[in-house]
């Protein structure tokens, strides 16, 4: 008898329909014999409307106020699925963060999951009880509710998962799987049946929505393996995401994703003096917005200035205008230029560790296509190129068919697509 | 410096403007130099819609979970609450029932608080903060969230009053005051300036919807004067409630109620045996099914025995159901008879102690109507009757002439009416 972590999306309990059909989902894998622990999303689009809501009242919420606003929407999933697990006869409960043991950092919107006490969890499982969770939260000093951030449900799968030392966590959404690319895009993109966590982990950074990176970080750190699968297709066991070192590599490259939700922030004429790059970062973090690619001219004009670039979310934004003039007056800047017209476009890979070519044969695709590249990052796995948004379609179709990502050389897997 | 507690129900925080002129009422008191501690409701239909979308789901769902859904619909209006309080440039603060330390019974949807630790409102009152509380909830052991039922968050309002030692508690709404009766249907009701805890204690009891009777008991506890009052008309100061032993009383008879939503069951051939009647009511008392009137009938037939009938909520209709045939068995009873084409009609006074004859008098103008009394309860300063639905009309308008509630005899009261 194993004990299975699952994580139901926001579009798989969307209605009370779907609801009933996890509930499905749910007593299948217990009738195999397992101890299930559940963790759900909000329904649909519970999580926006109540942003929206907020946003009614005011655009500089607290960001407590914020956490307590939106943890709600978890519990009306998590006691709708318990009830409906019940009404099929089978023992079920649902748990907050907080009675879950989920402790977080002294954060709020982005806290990290500092440690999990899985005491309740398994005695409810231990009297034959489906736990269900609710995902994205947890609490802090003095019981106050946090938040993870989005994804954050992923994540208190795959941190259940490791706590309870579980034999696979399986996350559950309207994809079917991981797949090479966006299908949106590439029509003839291809599920994967495996794939490594460090891919997964830079496809996921890389804006496949499919998984939050955290969570991935997190199943790599407890070796949990996790299945992303759809929960409108039982039958079907999507793809499996395991570590590196039990796989082998036919390709250089796996996947392809592109993102757009990027602003591409540039601090012009930073005096080339030691600590001001660190002043910049230190004032952003602070403010807790999370940086992505950062690129820093090299020093030769004769005023013996930098221009530092960097990429964050578009969700950061009002944030960032908040301390724009703290930042220019931090290290005497000139200017800060924002650039909105930006897609990350970024192929990853564990088989590109050993054959060097990789990078230069994607530059020369998107020059092909006389696509300009605006920034250039890469990992030993991954490689991402910043260009314009109108370029994002023929990028992504040119290196699909380059990289062979396209299914018209892969034959073992097969299916639709995810969203990015 | 005084210290009050407002309560806000859920038409005053139906929408995110009604939010904002909460924000206002409270920013109001706070100031004319006053401490602040807001309870309220949840948004609008909010309750109503949670309860739909579990019913969508099974029509027997687990108190438990019950609780753990309906909880969230007040931690949505407190936390939006405090964003609009902050948006004003006030500092506020949204506790949910557990972090505001209102612990409650071992016991779900109807659980009874049991006591309240004011240590952290009063730190946080001590900064400088408003503090928001939602209604309606606490929690009990094992940090489990339990809710107040029906009217909890003026329970939960009255309650903070009296841990706090508040000099006052206001429940705001949409209606301006307390009304002699139902200006619904005698358009010349009156609004009271000022009615004694006792009176309204029996109003509440017996249908008259602006404070349910457990926030009086409380408020009569520790003596804390409450105002109904509109959240709407901030100008006017509805209707004050105080101790009896300060007022006047010019008129025996000071309220009348009518109250629609109970069934009448009658248990037929019950044997006149000593326990037979205990049996019944601890059963639905195992069952937390709350017993309105009752009425036990002398046994007078040749098989000795009793017909013993009750009212309850219509509310509680499913789960009397549920324990019927144990009802039945437990007793030996041969039949039960539900009879839901019942309306309890009340008068309500202080001023009725000391004058004979009220009763009487009631029963001789519906005899007037030719309206038939299926059953009677009294206290001391209440009599209700119950009688057929369709006389419900006739009966309150003849009862408010005669006792002088309509208006034409009563000068020192004005305005509109509230909702039974």
């Amino acid at each position: 008898m194993g004990l299975i972590v699952q994580k139901f999306g926001g579009t798989s309990v969307a209605d009370s329909e779907k609801i009933k059909n996890v509930a499905k989902a749910v007593i299948k894998e217990k009738l195999n014999g397992n101890k299930i622990v559940a963790v759900v999303s909000a329904m649909g689009h519970t999580t926006d409307n109540l942003i929206k809501l907020s946003k009614e009242i005011t655009h500089r919420p607290q960001d407590r106020e914020m956490d307590m606003l939106m943890s709600t929407g978890e519990i009306v999933s998590m006691s709708l699925l318990a009830m409906a697990i019940n009404e099929l006869g089978f023992k079920a409960i649902s748990l907050t963060g907080q009675q879950a043991g989920i402790r977080t950092e002294n954060s709020h919107l982005k806290a990290r999951i500092l440690n999990i006490d899985p005491k309740r969890i398994k005695k409810h499982l231990n009297d034959d009880y489906i736990v269900i969770v609710a995902g994205f939260q947890g609490y802090c000093d003095d019981n106050e509710i946090t938040t993870l951030g989005r994804g954050g449900s992923d994540t208190t799968a795959v941190a259940l998962a490791g706590a309870l030392k579980a034999d696979r966590c399986d996350i559950y959404s309207d994809v079917e799987g991981v797949y090479t690319t966006d299908p949106r895009i590439v029509k003839t993109a291809q599920k994967l049946e495996v794939i490594s966590y460090e891919e997964m982990l830079e496809l996921a950074r890389v804006g496949a929505n499919v998984l939050h990176p955290r969570s991935v970080e997190t199943a790599k750190l407890y070796q949990i393996p996790m299945r992303v699968r759809s929960s409108f297709k039982l039958e079907d066991l999507g793809t499996l995401i395991i570590g590196v070192e039990e796989m082998e590599f036919s390709r250089p490259v796996t996947g392809l994703a592109s993102d757009s939700s990027q602003l591409r922030i540039v601090i012009c004429d930073v005096k080339d003096r030691p600590g001001n790059a660190g002043k910049i970062f230190d004032i952003l973090a602070n403010k807790n917005i999370s940086v992505d690619m950062i690129i820093q001219s090299y020093a030769r004009n004769q005023k013996n200035t930098n221009d530092i670039a960097f990429t964050i979310s578009t969700e950061d934004f009002s944030k960032f205008e908040e301390i724009k003039e703290e930042l220019i007056n931090a290290i005497s800047a000139s200017d800060i230029f924002i650039d909105e017209d930006i897609v990350k476009v970024s192929i990853v890979g564990a088989g590109m560790i050993d054959r060097p070519g990789i990078a230069a044969k994607m530059f020369n695709i998107l020059a092909q296509k006389e696509i300009n590249i605006k920034m250039i990052s890469t990992s030993e796995i991954k490689i991402s190129c910043l260009i314009e948004k109108k370029h994002a379609q023929t990028a992504v179709n040119a290196l699909a068919e380059a990289f062979e990502l396209d299914g018209s050389t892969i034959a073992d897997v097969k299916g639709d697509l995810p969203s990015l």
